[in-house]
């Protein structure tokens, strides 16, 4: 395949697109928009996010130790989009866009209503990478929309409905058809293998 | 939305699709399965991989200190979803899926031919994360498949057909549709402010 080289840049996708949702100690919650988001341990479930240093939402999660990931659908894409135009220090964005939150249960982090995916988290450690921070937090609890979880134990994934970020292209798509079984597929490749 | 508790596990999407590509000092290759990749910092450019301890990628990467992530397009799916499904300390995985490499101009890390998508990587840091390690890699270059640019400057997302993976439901998905554009289309909900 022909390639052409981009330089070291961020070109890389797709990605996650999500809202991470914070807040400070006086009950002010923030919404930034997040791609550079992701699973990095099982055991001990994990996530990190990564972002720039002066961010209001890095500011909050030192500050009260919670947070949380959601996972953004076209629903609304404006809404968590204008989240990444401006600035939580200036302003209020639950105000600006009228996206709801509730309190997590167990640690009270403030989850996006209308995402079909959050992932309450723990701040458990923040690492310095340049101009950026590596924020890393316990798995708390996964809260799923029950409307995709069909009484014979399959899930839809359409019905999540969540929305692919391509980083390095600043495009929003949504998923098209189911290609494969994970953990599956590879075996027809050597039928004649115990795997 | 109604929403059901699934615990603190692992399921998070969408995530990356991608085939992590390594040596060791013999120069035998090796590829991993990896969706827990993505992108950390942006000055400096740096990619992060996690993965279980006992991976033979991760002692390659130790010992080579280089690596490449490369993305997964359903034309390879089954190959790579087979790389998922064994150990490179067992099989030698390019002689079973019959994936191909070339080396990387700058560090001679293993690119997969076939991906749409490389990013060529120097190992930079490991973080111990109980099983798991996330390894930090400064990206040195990026390759992009040729025919998504056209002449008039645009990209076409759907000629690099990334692989979307939904982590706790174990499924490759494609690409749908452009839904917006980012950095955009947050502003169709404040035309009155200069953001």
């Amino acid at each position: 395949m022909q390639k052409r080289q981009l330089g070291p840049c961020v070109t890389f996708f797709p990605q996650p697109t999500t809202l991470v949702a914070s807040t400070d100690n006086f009950g002010q919650i923030n919404l930034m928009m997040a791609s550079w988001a992701g699973i990095v341990s099982k055991s001990p479930p994990t996530m990190a996010v990564s972002l720039h240093h002066n961010r209001q939402t890095y500011a909050n999660i030192l500050e009260t130790e919670i947070f949380s990931v959601n996972v953004v659908t076209p629903d609304f894409v404006a809404e968590a989009d204008l989240c990444g135009l401006c600035s939580g220090k200036h302003q209020d964005k639950l105000s600006l866009t009228g996206l709801k939150t509730e309190p997590a249960k167990a640690t009270g982090a403030p989850l996006i209503v209308d995402s079909p995916l959050n992932v309450e988290c723990r701040f458990y450690k923040t690492l310095e990478l340049g101009d950026y921070r590596l924020i890393l937090g316990e798995i708390v609890e996964i809260y799923a929309c029950d409307r995709a979880y069909n009484d014979n134990g399959t899930v839809d994934a359409k019905s999540f409905n969540p929305l692919v970020y391509l980083g390095g292209l600043r495009e929003y798509w949504t998923l098209g058809a189911k290609c494969a079984d994970a953990y599956s597929v590879g075996k027809t490749l050597v039928p004649h293998k115990n795997l």
